[in-house]
């Protein structure tokens, strides 16, 4: 039983798939059943060598040519960004061709528009590379944990910036050192922002928080800080307390409804999401039921990421020949984000004071004042200035941001050099 | 939409799964849009307490009872074993209905021809909670990485045999008194047989090795040695070397085809299952494009494995609604199951000796005679008696058999105090 294939964005991802399809058509159609037909690819330059052979008459520069082919099935969307993604996305939904993408950003930004539409249309919109490059994580999100209440997801979900630290951790070398170094081997782009911005993870969490919790949250409305401003030295100092600092993505249902963020994070040493060094990335699932899931693996890269592609592909396929549509699993009720003055965090200050009696005992008071319990403090140097390391307890934003405030009113506090979020119970 | 459920076995497992359809049926429903409706369930003794409450209508001792109620359209077994599971899942699937089952012995051992029963009769055959309890694994290997061609899969699939394994390493105490600890805290059955021989971790390879690399391996037919004969002296000598030992799921792609087996395995500390400790489970899998993933959380227990039954139910719910079936996803070709002869292996082997110049002149040559080179010797101890442990290269396993035999009849070699397989890269 043949499907024909249209693949949109022949960069890194792109190459690799179609490659496979290519050169491994008939594995593929053992194991699953499914003749594969690759009909076209829509590719930005023709000129550019590629990792696969296909005759001129199927190569085109022009997205919508692949898309408005009769002999194309399933369009697999693999240019990236929202427009003209989008545009192709929804054109092809229309036409009621199955979908397949690993456009975090634009299923970020119109997943609930387009999981609609491909609900109306009655065909698959499948998009696991989107999260976790290689890692399965939508579809056990979405499927095999259907059933449980969640509590919390955690993830390391930004290869570029989990390098970063790794490199700044262990080799204690300064941020735009390690970038450049990074930038070189291909771990980050030369514009860098998206991911060291902390926008890319927030994309990714918004998706993990909405599968999660049934909920639609929307990417852009996630609030997210970057690692772009991290000391070096703030590191040294986590490690001498007992952490590691990760840029997470956190989703988690409060009280004050699912509270979704990304920012760097002060995680202890013992637990699973430590260990994750270098490009590497994880997602962490806990649940009352389930109690936790560790889901680790390679979170970028051009064959990793193909190989979730070629999984929702396979699915896809099985979907539109047996002419019923069974996804999307999960229904989205309207948003419940937290306000994120509301979720409750445990914050690490890195306080530089002046070194004279007392100066404790006004920060703690400042503390105090907006009902920020301190659960421990350093101090290191002494002299005409002194570092105080704080970690707190847990209290709202609101009041830590009060605090924070204030503190960087303090005469005796010189400068509040970072302020991290620590990873909680 | 309302789908009619029947449970067969209120157990640990069916009882979780009954008190989640009852009590969290609302949030089911806003999250999958399906209406499940537990109809009946089939107990073996109606007067037990239960975490759920049924109307005693409902509630029968006849497991036929419920495949038969026309109510019924998806039979969920969890009553274990080959009999009569296998003729109530049989009868169910002739019936035309849905069936989801947490039976790894039955899958293992019937899987080829039930999961063909259930495509001819157009309906769903799941069985997620077989392998890896709570751990979404058998979706992500069939559904996300059905393009990838897998190299090896390892696994940590038995939680009994892991609790032991850690509290012996962890604590240095013997295995009898480990497992009555393990049989008074629930973590290890009355009669251990099944999980500390390796049948059960024996028949989750099968079905890993079978989804993992498309061709049906039967159950039975995988060669399993257990942990009840491991002195704690061994955990102790391999951690001095560097390793832990757990008992392995191995299957892997090899040139004599796909080679199965569960075996106590010396596993280099610093690989990713040596930090799975006590009832959990993992699974690493390894593939060429994908690289490296693992897979981790709790191997057992009612409320983690009824979740990802219930995710099962859900699935083949959505799949009845829609009036088509979509799994099986994998295709299964005949058993290509390699002979253990043919398999390559590397071996530790702790030998008690005669302590005379000479002896291990000797001993090497036997092994350099069956083309079985050592990688490493230590030698503890001196006197009367002496330990040599011997960490070997890759070799066959009917060259180590060999070697083994020969080395038992050797007049300065004691004992073979024990002999493990070695994690090679």
């Amino acid at each position: 039983m043949q499907v024909g294939i249209g693949i949109i964005g022949a960069g890194t991802v792109g190459g690799a798939l179609a490659r496979k399809l290519l050169d491994e058509g008939d594995a593929i159609a053992a194991k699953s059943g499914l003749g594969l037909d690759l009909v076209k690819v829509a590719v930005r330059n023709p000129d550019k060598a590629r990792p696969f052979h296909l005759p001129a008459d199927r190569v085109t520069t022009d997205p919508m040519e692949v898309v408005d082919d009769d002999r194309v099935q399933l369009v697999v969307e693999l240019m990236g960004g929202l427009e003209p993604a989008g545009a192709v996305v929804e054109r092809a939904l229309r036409a009621g061709k199955a979908v397949v993408t690993a456009n975090k950003e634009l299923v970020a930004a119109r997943g609930l528009e387009l999981t609609s539409l491909a609900e109306e249309q009655g065909v698959a919109l499948l998009y696991e590379a989107a999260v976790g490059g290689g890692i399965p994580i939508i579809r056990p999100l979405s499927q095999s944990l259907a059933g449980e209440p969640l509590s919390r997801v955690l993830g390391i979900v930004n290869g570029t910036t989990n390098f970063i630290l790794t490199k700044m951790t262990e080799e204690g070398a300064p941020y735009d050192q390690v970038l450049a170094e990074a930038q070189q081997l291909g771990f980050a782009e030369a514009d860098p922002a998206a991911d060291v911005g902390g926008g890319d993870a927030a994309s990714k969490a918004a998706i993990l928080a909405s599968l999660a919790f049934g909920t639609w949250i929307d990417g852009p409305s996630v609030p997210r800080e970057g690692i772009d401003t991290i000391d070096v030295a703030d590191l040294s100092h986590a490690a001498g307390l007992g952490y590691v600092v990760k840029l997470l993505a956190v989703a988690e249902e409060t009280e004050a409804g699912v509270a979704v963020r990304v920012h760097p994070t002060l995680v202890p040493d013992d637990h699973p999401l430590a260990s994750i060094r270098g490009a590497h990335n994880a997602i962490y699932i806990e649940g009352p039921q389930i109690g936790e899931l560790l889901f680790s693996g390679p979170g970028a890269g051009g064959d990793p990421t193909a190989t979730a592609v070629l999984g929702d592909v396979i699915d896809a396929a099985r979907e539109l020949l047996a002419g019923a549509q069974v996804t999307p699993p999960v229904r989205f009720q309207p948003s419940r984000l937290a306000d994120l003055d509301h979720t409750v965090t445990r914050r690490y200050y890195r306080l530089e004071v002046v070194d004279s009696p007392g100066v404790l005992a006004s920060i703690a008071e400042e503390f105090a004042s907006h009902d920020v319990s301190i659960a421990s403090v350093w101090q290191e140097g002494r002299g005409a200035g002194a570092t105080l390391l704080i970690v707190t307890h847990e209290a709202p934003e609101a009041a830590h941001a009060a605090a924070e405030a204030e503190l960087r009113a303090l005469p005796v506090v010189r400068e509040v050099g970072a302020m991290f979020r620590v990873l909680g119970g």
